[in-house]
Protein backbone atom coordinates (compact mmCIF):
# COMPACT_ATOMS: atom_id res chain seq x y z
CA UNK A 1 0.00 0.00 0.00
CA UNK A 2 0.98 3.50 -0.38
CA UNK A 3 2.20 5.82 1.34
CA UNK A 4 -0.01 9.25 1.72
CA UNK A 5 2.50 11.45 -0.14
CA UNK A 6 2.55 9.10 -2.59
CA UNK A 7 -1.31 8.94 -3.66
CA UNK A 8 -1.59 13.06 -3.76
CA UNK A 9 1.43 13.23 -5.97
CA UNK A 10 0.08 10.08 -8.45
CA UNK A 11 -3.19 11.64 -8.61
CA UNK A 12 -1.66 14.73 -9.25
CA UNK A 13 0.50 13.82 -12.26
CA UNK A 14 -1.87 11.48 -13.46
CA UNK A 15 -5.51 13.56 -13.47
CA UNK A 16 -4.48 15.82 -16.75
CA UNK A 17 -3.51 12.61 -18.58
CA UNK A 18 -7.37 10.70 -18.37
CA UNK A 19 -10.27 10.55 -20.39
CA UNK A 20 -12.33 12.41 -17.92
CA UNK A 21 -15.69 10.96 -16.78
CA UNK A 22 -14.95 7.04 -18.03
CA UNK A 23 -13.50 4.16 -16.07
CA UNK A 24 -12.58 1.00 -16.85
CA UNK A 25 -13.45 -1.86 -14.49
CA UNK A 26 -12.36 -5.74 -14.02
CA UNK A 27 -14.59 -8.60 -13.65
CA UNK A 28 -11.25 -10.92 -13.30
CA UNK A 29 -12.79 -14.80 -12.66
CA UNK A 30 -10.84 -17.69 -12.34
CA UNK A 31 -11.84 -21.51 -11.72
CA UNK A 32 -11.11 -23.28 -8.32
CA UNK A 33 -12.54 -26.30 -7.02
CA UNK A 34 -14.65 -26.73 -9.17
CA UNK A 35 -16.10 -23.29 -8.91
CA UNK A 36 -15.90 -19.93 -10.07
CA UNK A 37 -14.13 -17.33 -8.26
CA UNK A 38 -13.35 -13.20 -8.79
CA UNK A 39 -10.91 -11.13 -7.57
CA UNK A 40 -11.97 -8.30 -5.40
CA UNK A 41 -10.18 -5.49 -3.39
CA UNK A 42 -10.61 -4.71 0.45
CA UNK A 43 -10.05 -0.31 1.00
CA UNK A 44 -8.66 0.78 3.58
CA UNK A 45 -10.92 1.90 6.22
CA UNK A 46 -13.71 0.24 4.05
CA UNK A 47 -16.39 -1.89 4.42
CA UNK A 48 -17.39 -2.66 1.16
CA UNK A 49 -15.57 -4.53 -1.63
CA UNK A 50 -15.12 -3.63 -5.17
CA UNK A 51 -13.60 -5.24 -8.85
CA UNK A 52 -10.13 -4.00 -9.36
CA UNK A 53 -10.67 -0.62 -11.92
CA UNK A 54 -8.71 2.30 -13.28
CA UNK A 55 -8.66 5.14 -15.72
CA UNK A 56 -8.05 5.86 -19.58
CA UNK A 57 -5.00 7.56 -21.06
CA UNK A 58 -6.21 10.32 -23.15
CA UNK A 59 -3.93 8.69 -25.90
CA UNK A 60 -4.53 4.91 -25.20
CA UNK A 61 -7.43 2.98 -26.71
CA UNK A 62 -9.36 1.46 -24.10
CA UNK A 63 -9.10 -1.79 -24.87
CA UNK A 64 -5.78 -0.98 -24.48
CA UNK A 65 -6.21 0.62 -21.13
CA UNK A 66 -8.14 -2.34 -19.79
CA UNK A 67 -5.31 -4.66 -20.76
CA UNK A 68 -2.45 -2.43 -18.72
CA UNK A 69 -5.05 -2.56 -15.86
CA UNK A 70 -5.50 -6.02 -15.77
CA UNK A 71 -1.44 -6.25 -16.23
CA UNK A 72 -0.40 -4.28 -13.43
CA UNK A 73 -2.96 -6.54 -11.39
CA UNK A 74 -2.62 -9.34 -12.12
CA UNK A 75 1.08 -9.61 -13.90
CA UNK A 76 -0.40 -11.46 -16.47
CA UNK A 77 -0.91 -11.31 -19.91
CA UNK A 78 -3.95 -12.58 -20.69
CA UNK A 79 -5.43 -13.08 -23.84
CA UNK A 80 -8.98 -13.41 -23.54
CA UNK A 81 -10.39 -9.86 -22.64
CA UNK A 82 -14.00 -8.99 -23.40
CA UNK A 83 -15.92 -5.79 -23.15
CA UNK A 84 -19.08 -7.20 -21.54
CA UNK A 85 -21.34 -4.12 -21.09
CA UNK A 86 -20.60 -0.26 -20.08
CA UNK A 87 -22.31 0.81 -16.84
CA UNK A 88 -23.80 4.19 -16.79
CA UNK A 89 -26.59 4.99 -14.86
CA UNK A 90 -26.62 8.21 -13.78
CA UNK A 91 -26.82 7.14 -10.22
CA UNK A 92 -24.95 4.28 -10.03
CA UNK A 93 -22.03 5.56 -8.11
CA UNK A 94 -21.85 8.21 -5.18
CA UNK A 95 -18.72 9.64 -4.48
CA UNK A 96 -19.04 8.86 -1.00
CA UNK A 97 -16.66 5.78 -1.21
CA UNK A 98 -14.19 7.52 -3.21
CA UNK A 99 -13.72 10.53 -1.01
CA UNK A 100 -14.17 8.92 2.23
CA UNK A 101 -11.02 6.80 1.47
CA UNK A 102 -9.17 9.61 0.04
CA UNK A 103 -10.01 11.13 3.26
CA UNK A 104 -8.47 8.19 4.91
CA UNK A 105 -5.10 9.00 3.24
CA UNK A 106 -5.74 13.11 3.74
CA UNK A 107 -5.58 13.68 0.15
CA UNK A 108 -6.85 17.25 0.34
CA UNK A 109 -6.36 18.83 -3.29
CA UNK A 110 -9.58 20.28 -4.63
CA UNK A 111 -8.64 19.03 -8.29
CA UNK A 112 -8.31 15.35 -6.69
CA UNK A 113 -11.37 15.28 -5.20
CA UNK A 114 -13.10 17.09 -7.74
CA UNK A 115 -12.33 14.53 -10.25
CA UNK A 116 -13.27 11.52 -7.97
CA UNK A 117 -16.95 13.75 -7.37
CA UNK A 118 -17.72 13.59 -11.28
CA UNK A 119 -19.96 11.08 -12.74
CA UNK A 120 -18.51 8.46 -14.49
CA UNK A 121 -19.59 6.16 -17.12
CA UNK A 122 -17.95 2.94 -16.70
CA UNK A 123 -16.28 0.12 -18.99
CA UNK A 124 -16.77 -3.63 -17.87
CA UNK A 125 -13.76 -5.94 -19.40
CA UNK A 126 -14.07 -9.82 -18.52
CA UNK A 127 -10.65 -11.85 -18.22
CA UNK A 128 -10.77 -15.40 -17.38
CA UNK A 129 -7.15 -16.35 -16.10
CA UNK A 130 -5.47 -19.03 -14.01
CA UNK A 131 -5.78 -18.33 -10.77
CA UNK A 132 -2.56 -20.09 -9.50
CA UNK A 133 -0.59 -18.02 -12.06
CA UNK A 134 -1.63 -14.38 -11.08
CA UNK A 135 0.74 -12.54 -8.77
CA UNK A 136 -1.85 -10.07 -7.89
CA UNK A 137 -0.76 -6.24 -7.10
CA UNK A 138 -2.57 -4.64 -4.60
CA UNK A 139 -4.32 -1.13 -5.21
CA UNK A 140 -2.73 1.63 -4.23
CA UNK A 141 -5.90 2.29 -2.05
CA UNK A 142 -6.70 -1.35 -1.24
CA UNK A 143 -4.80 -3.11 1.54
CA UNK A 144 -5.99 -6.52 0.80
CA UNK A 145 -7.68 -8.47 -2.18
CA UNK A 146 -9.32 -12.24 -2.04
CA UNK A 147 -10.69 -14.57 -4.55
CA UNK A 148 -14.22 -14.87 -3.56
CA UNK A 149 -16.83 -17.64 -4.86
CA UNK A 150 -19.47 -16.34 -7.22
CA UNK A 151 -22.65 -17.86 -5.66
CA UNK A 152 -20.96 -15.85 -2.14
CA UNK A 153 -20.40 -12.44 -2.61
CA UNK A 154 -20.05 -9.88 -0.19
CA UNK A 155 -21.21 -6.57 -0.51
CA UNK A 156 -19.61 -4.26 -3.08
CA UNK A 157 -19.34 -1.17 -3.65
CA UNK A 158 -21.40 0.97 -6.37
CA UNK A 159 -23.20 -1.30 -8.97
CA UNK A 160 -19.84 -3.83 -8.83
CA UNK A 161 -22.39 -6.32 -7.94
CA UNK A 162 -24.76 -5.96 -10.79
CA UNK A 163 -21.18 -5.43 -13.15
CA UNK A 164 -20.54 -8.68 -12.18
CA UNK A 165 -23.98 -10.52 -12.57
CA UNK A 166 -23.90 -8.76 -16.18
CA UNK A 167 -20.06 -10.48 -16.52
CA UNK A 168 -21.47 -13.82 -15.99
CA UNK A 169 -24.14 -13.71 -18.08
CA UNK A 170 -22.28 -12.21 -20.55
CA UNK A 171 -19.97 -15.49 -20.52
CA UNK A 172 -22.98 -17.96 -20.69
CA UNK A 173 -23.86 -16.63 -23.77
CA UNK A 174 -20.27 -15.81 -24.95
CA UNK A 175 -19.89 -19.59 -24.41
CA UNK A 176 -19.00 -21.15 -27.86
CA UNK A 177 -17.47 -17.69 -28.43
CA UNK A 178 -14.69 -17.83 -25.74
CA UNK A 179 -12.35 -19.80 -25.25
CA UNK A 180 -13.19 -20.74 -21.80
CA UNK A 181 -11.63 -24.00 -21.32
CA UNK A 182 -8.51 -22.81 -22.71
CA UNK A 183 -8.13 -20.31 -20.19
CA UNK A 184 -10.08 -22.31 -16.73
CA UNK A 185 -8.63 -25.49 -17.08
CA UNK A 186 -5.36 -27.53 -16.59
CA UNK A 187 -3.48 -28.81 -19.77
CA UNK A 188 -5.16 -32.23 -19.70
CA UNK A 189 -8.77 -32.33 -18.47
CA UNK A 190 -11.08 -35.34 -18.13
CA UNK A 191 -14.87 -35.04 -19.82
CA UNK A 192 -15.79 -34.76 -16.80
CA UNK A 193 -13.24 -31.92 -15.77
CA UNK A 194 -14.96 -29.97 -19.16
CA UNK A 195 -18.86 -30.58 -17.61
CA UNK A 196 -18.17 -29.55 -14.05
CA UNK A 197 -16.71 -26.37 -15.54
CA UNK A 198 -19.95 -26.07 -17.97
CA UNK A 199 -22.31 -26.33 -15.69
CA UNK A 200 -20.32 -23.57 -13.24
CA UNK A 201 -20.91 -21.30 -15.76
CA UNK A 202 -24.50 -22.27 -17.07
CA UNK A 203 -25.65 -22.96 -13.55
CA UNK A 204 -27.29 -26.33 -14.50
CA UNK A 205 -26.15 -29.48 -14.33
CA UNK A 206 -25.76 -31.10 -18.15
CA UNK A 207 -27.04 -34.25 -19.31
CA UNK A 208 -23.18 -36.40 -19.32
CA UNK A 209 -23.72 -38.07 -22.71
CA UNK A 210 -25.33 -35.58 -24.60
CA UNK A 211 -22.84 -33.15 -23.56
CA UNK A 212 -20.00 -35.51 -24.05
CA UNK A 213 -21.53 -36.15 -27.61
CA UNK A 214 -21.14 -32.47 -28.26
CA UNK A 215 -18.47 -31.78 -27.31
CA UNK A 216 -16.89 -34.43 -29.45
CA UNK A 217 -18.93 -33.77 -32.44
CA UNK A 218 -16.90 -29.79 -32.32
CA UNK A 219 -13.53 -32.07 -32.72
CA UNK A 220 -11.77 -29.51 -30.52
CA UNK A 221 -10.15 -32.03 -28.13
CA UNK A 222 -7.22 -34.21 -28.31
CA UNK A 223 -7.24 -37.31 -26.91
CA UNK A 224 -4.35 -38.62 -24.54
CA UNK A 225 -3.54 -41.18 -21.66
CA UNK A 226 -5.95 -42.33 -19.30
CA UNK A 227 -5.77 -40.79 -15.88
CA UNK A 228 -3.11 -42.11 -13.46
CA UNK A 229 -5.87 -43.78 -10.94
CA UNK A 230 -5.52 -46.79 -9.06
CA UNK A 231 -8.02 -48.94 -10.88
CA UNK A 232 -6.66 -48.38 -14.71
CA UNK A 233 -9.88 -49.84 -16.35
CA UNK A 234 -11.89 -47.40 -15.18
CA UNK A 235 -9.68 -44.29 -15.07
CA UNK A 236 -11.57 -41.65 -17.87
CA UNK A 237 -9.33 -40.30 -20.53
CA UNK A 238 -7.64 -37.20 -20.84
CA UNK A 239 -8.38 -34.76 -23.12
CA UNK A 240 -6.54 -31.34 -24.17
CA UNK A 241 -7.86 -28.37 -26.61
CA UNK A 242 -6.95 -28.65 -30.26
CA UNK A 243 -5.88 -24.60 -30.26
CA UNK A 244 -6.30 -24.87 -33.65
CA UNK A 245 -9.35 -26.68 -34.12
CA UNK A 246 -10.96 -24.30 -31.41
CA UNK A 247 -9.81 -21.39 -33.29
CA UNK A 248 -11.72 -22.66 -36.24
CA UNK A 249 -14.69 -23.74 -34.50
CA UNK A 250 -14.70 -20.55 -32.82
CA UNK A 251 -14.23 -18.67 -36.51
CA UNK A 252 -17.52 -20.31 -37.64
CA UNK A 253 -19.82 -20.08 -34.64
CA UNK A 254 -21.71 -22.82 -33.15
CA UNK A 255 -25.44 -22.34 -33.04
CA UNK A 256 -28.22 -24.62 -31.62
CA UNK A 257 -29.22 -24.63 -34.84
CA UNK A 258 -26.04 -25.76 -36.95
CA UNK B 1 -33.01 20.12 -42.06
CA UNK B 2 -32.59 22.97 -39.67
CA UNK B 3 -31.87 26.13 -40.60
CA UNK B 4 -28.60 27.35 -39.69
CA UNK B 5 -29.10 29.47 -36.98
CA UNK B 6 -31.33 26.71 -35.54
CA UNK B 7 -28.07 24.57 -35.50
CA UNK B 8 -25.76 27.15 -33.46
CA UNK B 9 -28.59 27.72 -31.16
CA UNK B 10 -29.37 24.58 -30.69
CA UNK B 11 -25.82 23.27 -29.82
CA UNK B 12 -25.50 26.54 -27.69
CA UNK B 13 -28.16 25.56 -25.75
CA UNK B 14 -27.05 21.74 -25.53
CA UNK B 15 -23.84 21.52 -24.98
CA UNK B 16 -23.63 22.20 -21.41
CA UNK B 17 -26.09 19.76 -20.36
CA UNK B 18 -24.16 16.65 -21.48
CA UNK B 19 -21.53 14.83 -20.90
CA UNK B 20 -18.52 15.45 -22.40
CA UNK B 21 -16.31 13.20 -24.35
CA UNK B 22 -19.00 10.39 -24.50
CA UNK B 23 -21.39 9.56 -27.67
CA UNK B 24 -24.23 7.14 -28.66
CA UNK B 25 -24.37 5.29 -31.77
CA UNK B 26 -27.30 3.10 -32.61
CA UNK B 27 -27.55 -0.05 -34.98
CA UNK B 28 -30.98 0.24 -35.84
CA UNK B 29 -31.96 -3.14 -38.04
CA UNK B 30 -34.84 -3.80 -40.08
CA UNK B 31 -35.78 -6.87 -42.22
CA UNK B 32 -37.37 -7.11 -45.55
CA UNK B 33 -37.22 -9.35 -48.28
CA UNK B 34 -35.11 -11.52 -46.78
CA UNK B 35 -32.34 -9.58 -45.59
CA UNK B 36 -31.09 -7.47 -43.08
CA UNK B 37 -31.00 -3.59 -43.17
CA UNK B 38 -29.35 -0.87 -41.31
CA UNK B 39 -30.54 2.67 -41.06
CA UNK B 40 -28.26 5.49 -42.55
CA UNK B 41 -28.05 8.83 -42.48
CA UNK B 42 -26.88 11.20 -45.56
CA UNK B 43 -25.53 14.28 -44.21
CA UNK B 44 -25.47 17.89 -45.93
CA UNK B 45 -22.17 18.46 -48.20
CA UNK B 46 -20.43 15.23 -47.20
CA UNK B 47 -20.24 12.11 -49.36
CA UNK B 48 -19.91 9.23 -47.07
CA UNK B 49 -23.05 8.16 -44.56
CA UNK B 50 -23.66 7.46 -40.86
CA UNK B 51 -25.49 5.47 -38.31
CA UNK B 52 -27.90 7.86 -36.05
CA UNK B 53 -26.40 8.79 -32.80
CA UNK B 54 -26.46 11.71 -30.14
CA UNK B 55 -24.87 12.79 -26.94
CA UNK B 56 -26.19 11.66 -23.40
CA UNK B 57 -27.51 14.45 -20.67
CA UNK B 58 -25.62 14.57 -17.31
CA UNK B 59 -28.86 13.73 -15.51
CA UNK B 60 -29.83 10.76 -17.95
CA UNK B 61 -28.89 7.14 -17.47
CA UNK B 62 -26.75 6.07 -20.63
CA UNK B 63 -29.66 3.50 -21.48
CA UNK B 64 -32.43 5.95 -21.06
CA UNK B 65 -30.54 8.13 -23.55
CA UNK B 66 -30.14 5.80 -26.01
CA UNK B 67 -34.10 5.22 -25.86
CA UNK B 68 -34.44 8.60 -26.70
CA UNK B 69 -32.31 8.85 -29.20
CA UNK B 70 -33.79 5.88 -31.18
CA UNK B 71 -37.22 7.22 -30.45
CA UNK B 72 -36.68 10.62 -31.54
CA UNK B 73 -35.63 9.28 -34.66
CA UNK B 74 -37.81 6.34 -34.97
CA UNK B 75 -41.06 7.34 -33.66
CA UNK B 76 -40.90 3.74 -32.32
CA UNK B 77 -41.29 2.39 -28.71
CA UNK B 78 -38.29 -0.08 -28.83
CA UNK B 79 -38.66 -2.71 -26.37
CA UNK B 80 -35.19 -4.21 -27.67
CA UNK B 81 -32.05 -2.17 -27.22
CA UNK B 82 -29.39 -3.64 -26.70
CA UNK B 83 -25.46 -2.66 -26.19
CA UNK B 84 -23.27 -4.61 -28.05
CA UNK B 85 -20.27 -2.18 -27.60
CA UNK B 86 -18.05 0.45 -26.56
CA UNK B 87 -15.99 1.90 -29.37
CA UNK B 88 -12.87 3.51 -27.86
CA UNK B 89 -9.44 3.23 -30.40
CA UNK B 90 -7.81 6.70 -29.82
CA UNK B 91 -7.66 7.33 -33.19
CA UNK B 92 -11.50 6.29 -34.12
CA UNK B 93 -13.22 9.51 -35.11
CA UNK B 94 -11.02 12.53 -36.78
CA UNK B 95 -12.93 15.76 -36.38
CA UNK B 96 -12.83 16.38 -39.70
CA UNK B 97 -15.95 15.29 -40.55
CA UNK B 98 -18.10 16.78 -37.90
CA UNK B 99 -15.96 19.66 -38.61
CA UNK B 100 -16.84 20.52 -42.11
CA UNK B 101 -20.33 19.53 -41.18
CA UNK B 102 -20.48 22.36 -39.16
CA UNK B 103 -18.69 24.49 -41.70
CA UNK B 104 -21.42 24.01 -44.25
CA UNK B 105 -24.24 25.48 -41.79
CA UNK B 106 -21.47 28.39 -41.44
CA UNK B 107 -21.58 27.36 -37.46
CA UNK B 108 -18.24 29.72 -36.22
CA UNK B 109 -19.26 29.22 -32.62
CA UNK B 110 -15.46 28.26 -30.80
CA UNK B 111 -17.37 26.33 -27.88
CA UNK B 112 -19.49 24.25 -30.49
CA UNK B 113 -16.29 23.83 -32.30
CA UNK B 114 -14.44 22.56 -29.29
CA UNK B 115 -17.24 20.27 -28.53
CA UNK B 116 -16.57 17.96 -31.74
CA UNK B 117 -12.83 18.21 -32.04
CA UNK B 118 -12.86 16.32 -28.12
CA UNK B 119 -12.06 12.53 -28.65
CA UNK B 120 -15.17 10.57 -28.20
CA UNK B 121 -15.94 7.13 -26.51
CA UNK B 122 -19.00 5.75 -28.16
CA UNK B 123 -21.29 3.20 -27.30
CA UNK B 124 -22.98 1.08 -29.18
CA UNK B 125 -26.92 0.24 -29.33
CA UNK B 126 -28.28 -2.23 -31.41
CA UNK B 127 -32.38 -2.13 -32.15
CA UNK B 128 -34.67 -4.31 -34.17
CA UNK B 129 -37.55 -2.85 -35.10
CA UNK B 130 -40.65 -3.39 -37.87
CA UNK B 131 -39.11 -1.21 -40.75
CA UNK B 132 -42.62 -0.22 -42.56
CA UNK B 133 -43.94 0.64 -38.91
CA UNK B 134 -40.64 3.20 -38.68
CA UNK B 135 -41.12 7.20 -39.23
CA UNK B 136 -37.69 8.13 -40.09
CA UNK B 137 -36.88 11.69 -38.67
CA UNK B 138 -33.90 13.29 -40.39
CA UNK B 139 -30.99 14.94 -38.30
CA UNK B 140 -30.29 18.19 -37.70
CA UNK B 141 -27.22 17.99 -40.16
CA UNK B 142 -29.12 15.12 -42.60
CA UNK B 143 -30.86 15.74 -45.63
CA UNK B 144 -31.66 12.24 -46.51
CA UNK B 145 -32.06 8.55 -44.91
CA UNK B 146 -31.75 5.20 -46.30
CA UNK B 147 -32.26 1.65 -45.00
CA UNK B 148 -29.23 -0.07 -46.59
CA UNK B 149 -28.72 -4.04 -47.13
CA UNK B 150 -25.83 -5.22 -44.65
CA UNK B 151 -24.07 -7.13 -47.46
CA UNK B 152 -23.95 -3.95 -49.32
CA UNK B 153 -22.59 -1.19 -47.53
CA UNK B 154 -21.36 2.19 -48.67
CA UNK B 155 -18.45 3.69 -47.26
CA UNK B 156 -19.23 4.94 -43.50
CA UNK B 157 -17.79 7.47 -41.56
CA UNK B 158 -15.49 6.89 -38.83
CA UNK B 159 -15.82 3.54 -37.09
CA UNK B 160 -19.11 2.71 -37.91
CA UNK B 161 -18.73 0.07 -40.61
CA UNK B 162 -16.65 -1.57 -37.75
CA UNK B 163 -19.62 -1.05 -35.38
CA UNK B 164 -21.97 -2.53 -37.82
CA UNK B 165 -19.71 -5.68 -38.23
CA UNK B 166 -19.59 -5.86 -33.85
CA UNK B 167 -23.59 -5.74 -33.90
CA UNK B 168 -24.23 -8.46 -36.66
CA UNK B 169 -21.94 -10.31 -34.70
CA UNK B 170 -23.29 -9.87 -31.22
CA UNK B 171 -26.83 -10.47 -32.87
CA UNK B 172 -25.42 -14.02 -33.68
CA UNK B 173 -24.25 -14.70 -29.86
CA UNK B 174 -27.62 -13.28 -28.78
CA UNK B 175 -29.86 -15.21 -31.10
CA UNK B 176 -31.08 -17.47 -28.38
CA UNK B 177 -31.30 -14.41 -25.96
CA UNK B 178 -32.88 -11.53 -28.02
CA UNK B 179 -36.52 -12.10 -29.21
CA UNK B 180 -34.96 -11.38 -32.73
CA UNK B 181 -38.21 -12.99 -34.35
CA UNK B 182 -41.20 -11.23 -32.13
CA UNK B 183 -39.55 -7.87 -33.94
CA UNK B 184 -38.33 -8.36 -37.00
CA UNK B 185 -41.35 -10.82 -38.23
CA UNK B 186 -45.02 -10.52 -39.06
CA UNK B 187 -46.88 -11.38 -35.97
CA UNK B 188 -47.85 -15.22 -38.47
CA UNK B 189 -45.53 -16.37 -40.09
CA UNK B 190 -44.19 -20.00 -41.60
CA UNK B 191 -41.35 -22.02 -40.49
CA UNK B 192 -39.66 -21.15 -44.14
CA UNK B 193 -40.11 -17.31 -42.54
CA UNK B 194 -38.21 -18.32 -39.75
CA UNK B 195 -35.86 -20.28 -40.95
CA UNK B 196 -34.86 -17.83 -43.87
CA UNK B 197 -34.27 -14.95 -40.72
CA UNK B 198 -32.28 -17.19 -38.84
CA UNK B 199 -30.06 -18.16 -42.05
CA UNK B 200 -30.15 -14.50 -42.69
CA UNK B 201 -28.95 -13.12 -38.94
CA UNK B 202 -26.06 -16.44 -39.52
CA UNK B 203 -24.98 -16.02 -43.00
CA UNK B 204 -25.30 -19.69 -43.65
CA UNK B 205 -27.99 -22.39 -45.04
CA UNK B 206 -29.84 -24.49 -42.42
CA UNK B 207 -30.38 -27.79 -42.42
CA UNK B 208 -34.11 -27.33 -42.86
CA UNK B 209 -35.69 -30.32 -41.20
CA UNK B 210 -32.95 -30.31 -38.29
CA UNK B 211 -34.27 -26.24 -37.82
CA UNK B 212 -37.88 -27.35 -37.62
CA UNK B 213 -36.82 -30.15 -34.76
CA UNK B 214 -35.03 -27.77 -33.12
CA UNK B 215 -37.56 -24.51 -32.94
CA UNK B 216 -40.26 -26.40 -32.81
CA UNK B 217 -38.29 -28.50 -29.29
CA UNK B 218 -37.97 -24.98 -28.13
CA UNK B 219 -42.33 -24.95 -27.67
CA UNK B 220 -42.25 -21.20 -28.25
CA UNK B 221 -44.40 -21.60 -31.44
CA UNK B 222 -48.39 -21.50 -31.56
CA UNK B 223 -49.20 -22.70 -34.88
CA UNK B 224 -52.45 -21.78 -36.74
CA UNK B 225 -54.14 -22.26 -39.68
CA UNK B 226 -52.40 -22.90 -43.08
CA UNK B 227 -51.42 -20.04 -45.54
CA UNK B 228 -53.79 -19.20 -48.13
CA UNK B 229 -52.13 -20.32 -51.08
CA UNK B 230 -54.15 -22.11 -54.30
CA UNK B 231 -52.76 -25.58 -53.17
CA UNK B 232 -54.37 -26.18 -49.97
CA UNK B 233 -52.94 -29.28 -49.03
CA UNK B 234 -49.47 -27.79 -50.24
CA UNK B 235 -50.03 -24.79 -47.84
CA UNK B 236 -47.75 -24.39 -44.88
CA UNK B 237 -49.02 -23.83 -41.28
CA UNK B 238 -48.39 -20.51 -40.03
CA UNK B 239 -46.82 -20.19 -36.68
CA UNK B 240 -46.76 -17.12 -34.14
CA UNK B 241 -44.56 -16.89 -30.88
CA UNK B 242 -46.26 -17.51 -27.69
CA UNK B 243 -44.38 -14.68 -26.01
CA UNK B 244 -44.88 -16.32 -22.11
CA UNK B 245 -43.39 -19.08 -23.61
CA UNK B 246 -40.70 -17.04 -25.35
CA UNK B 247 -39.98 -15.34 -22.07
CA UNK B 248 -39.36 -18.06 -20.25
CA UNK B 249 -37.22 -19.64 -23.33
CA UNK B 250 -35.19 -16.97 -22.89
CA UNK B 251 -34.62 -16.27 -19.33
CA UNK B 252 -33.52 -20.48 -18.46
CA UNK B 253 -31.13 -19.25 -21.50
CA UNK B 254 -30.34 -21.90 -24.36
CA UNK B 255 -27.25 -23.55 -25.13
CA UNK B 256 -26.24 -25.82 -27.84
CA UNK B 257 -25.64 -28.13 -24.91
CA UNK B 258 -28.95 -28.47 -22.88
Amino acid sequence: MAKKRDITEFFQSQIAQWLPGISIDCVILGYHEQQLSVLLLEWKGRDQLSLPGGFIPKDTDIDQAAHQILENRTQLKVSSLAQFGTFGASNRATSTHALKALAEFDVTDPNILTWFDQRFVSIGYLALVDQKACEIQEDMFSEAFAWVKLDNLPELIYDHAEMITKAKTFLQSQLHQLPVGLSLLDEKFTMKDLQLLYEAILDKKLDRANFQKRILKLGILDRHEKQKTGAAHKAPYLYSFNQNQYQKALESGLSIFS
